[in-house]
């Protein structure tokens, strides 16, 4: 049973993730750890972004069409609760794409490209003058979200502050249109955890570089991919001196060992010398075995029964639907456009 | 009572003008006239683009707003029926925000920097970098509506080709990646009349500029703009020889008189000498009287009753929601997100 309308008085918390791909322990730590906390004193709304997730996978559409139910099995099982948080489908929600329309024409196209987040990204796509409209305008359809849900908290990592700046942005023009404030600005909610390094050391973790631990990873890819880890180059034989710092292992046993006190012995060993990367590697598998297990398990459970994820999505969809079409409506308002 | 859904086999027409002031005689000559002979052999919608009103207009909506019935009140008073035209009104058909965020993902900026009839109006409105976004992808709205109610034919001026191609570039690139047609290319039916000149004969009419005779005109009003009408310069007294070509009225009477036997007299006597300006803008004075005095009264019957006008819309919006939402379904299956 999803939850149900109420006249909460917690703050209005709106996050979500572009359906590209399953989520995976760099999701976890960054984001899904603290959603499951936040739930129980915020008013909760979880987008599966999948038109978003289309503005760069337009020509390979089932990327996105077949995450989507992944991403919802990923959300409860690692604790997500219908009951505390409403989950729903950016695509089931007609009210964002409406005013994604009316905000467009509050935001000039030279505004879009001092964007420093989507420069950034049209550079690492290779896009350069080839960017498609959808892209270079997705921070307004990201406006229509968080303003949508009426959100005044949005958690994002430092590198998403000009998309909120951008959404403060069009609500100070919807506001001074109206004379009133019929839109709320909000403030980001920057995650304490620091970005978990890809298993190689290089790069952003991602699905498609093989790099990252899947929610659904099975043993053997877990053992596999802790087996491949980066370490510290030069530390060849196990009593010479190692690098704790940009130590891959250290950063995951770090970030994953419930026992902070035995890593921190554990980093003084592996300083001191004697202490191998096959043993540092056994211990951070161990520990990544016993965190996924349970997860995997619960998450096969989900994916088992496709029928239930759609109605917790429907569920969510509706309400949703409910909450967008209020905000789409005050919106019209100010444009005069509420004839009927 | 608004026509009912059927499956006619007559070809899909859309039409429609952005609802930023009341109709004048220029959309009488170069599209009204033409709908209404067209509603008896098309399946006809008439498309009140308020939406697209604002992409120019956002920070005065009132010029959008205000106007919406005056718009469907001029299509009434020229004959446009409501049992033959659908007649509806942009922002409250969702399906069309939804395709053209959609649509969005297939254009590239570099492409709609590219349309030569965006280029010539960014240009005439002076927006130069500071384009709205809305303002820049507006084709991509118009293809939107195009598609959004499987029109194959659009009825334009030749300086709006460019839309179609436009349009028609979405349709292949959606219909190549389903594998097969989901969308119908249209093509253009160019108007058979040339552009009326405004009455001072300089610029496009316009009704901001006063040089433009609305459907609505009063008496005084028809008078005072025909009285002030750009005619030949060098005709200064009665007895000279007076040029026809380029003068606004003898233009008007070309459009509008119905006697074309007698307009053409009128001509010969002109460039011989000895037919006063005052003269013919009497004969053009009675001329657009006649035609002008059903239209205002029918107008004003019209907009004397708003909850009819607004149930009118509200039917044609209702036939139109089926229609869009339909397309909207069959797009959104190429991208693979219809789950529910």
């Amino acid at each position: 049973m999803n939850k149900t309308i109420d006249n909460s008085t917690q703050p209005i918390i709106l996050t979500g993730d572009r359906a590209t791909g399953p989520l995976h322990l760099g999701h976890y730590v960054g984001s899904l750890a603290q959603r499951v906390a936040l739930q129980d004193t915020h008013d909760q709304t979880i987008l599966v972004a999948d038109m978003q997730g289309l503005t760069d996978n337009a020509h390979t559409p089932e990327k996105v069409s077949s995450n989507i139910l992944n991403v919802v099995a990923d959300y409860l099982a690692v604790g997500i609760s219908v009951e505390k948080t409403t989950i729903c489908l950016q695509s089931q929600l007609p009210a964002l794409a409406e005013l994604t329309m009316y905000y467009s024409n509050l935001v000039t196209i030279s505004r879009l490209e001092r964007n420093p987040t989507v420069k950034n990204e049209i550079q690492s796509k290779g896009f350069e003058r080839s960017i498609p409209a959808g892209f270079l305008t997705y921070p307004i359809s990201q406006a229509a979200d968080i303003t949508g849900f009426n959100a005044s908290l949005v958690p994002v990592g430092d590198d998403q502050l000009p998309m909120l700046e951008q959404t403060n942005e069009i609500v100070r023009k919807i506001n001074t249109l109206a004379g009133h404030n019929v839109l709320t600005e909000c403030r980001p909610l920057l995650s304490q955890s620091p970005r978990l390094p890809s298993t190689d050391g290089k790069n952003k973790m991602s699905k498609s570089m093989g790099n990252a631990i899947n929610l659904g990873a099975t043993p053997d890819e877990i053992s596999a991919a802790v087996k491949s880890m980066y370490t510290d180059p030069n530390h060849l034989r196990v009593q010479d001196p190692g690098n704790v710092e940009g130590n891959v292992v250290f950063t995951y046993l770090d970030a994953f060992h419930p026992d902070r006190h035995y890593v921190e012995q554990l980093k003084g060993h592996y300083r001191a010398g004697g202490l191998g990367d096959g043993k540092t590697k056994q211990i951070l598998e161990e520990c990544l075995q016993e965190l996924l297990r349970p997860i995997r398990e619960k998450r096969a459970q989900f994916l088992n029964d496709k029928a239930q994820l759609l109605r917790i999505l429907a569920e969510g969809n509706e309400i949703s639907r409910q909450k967008t079409g209020k905000v789409l409506h005050d919106v019209k308002q100010v444009f005069g456009l509420n004839l009927f």
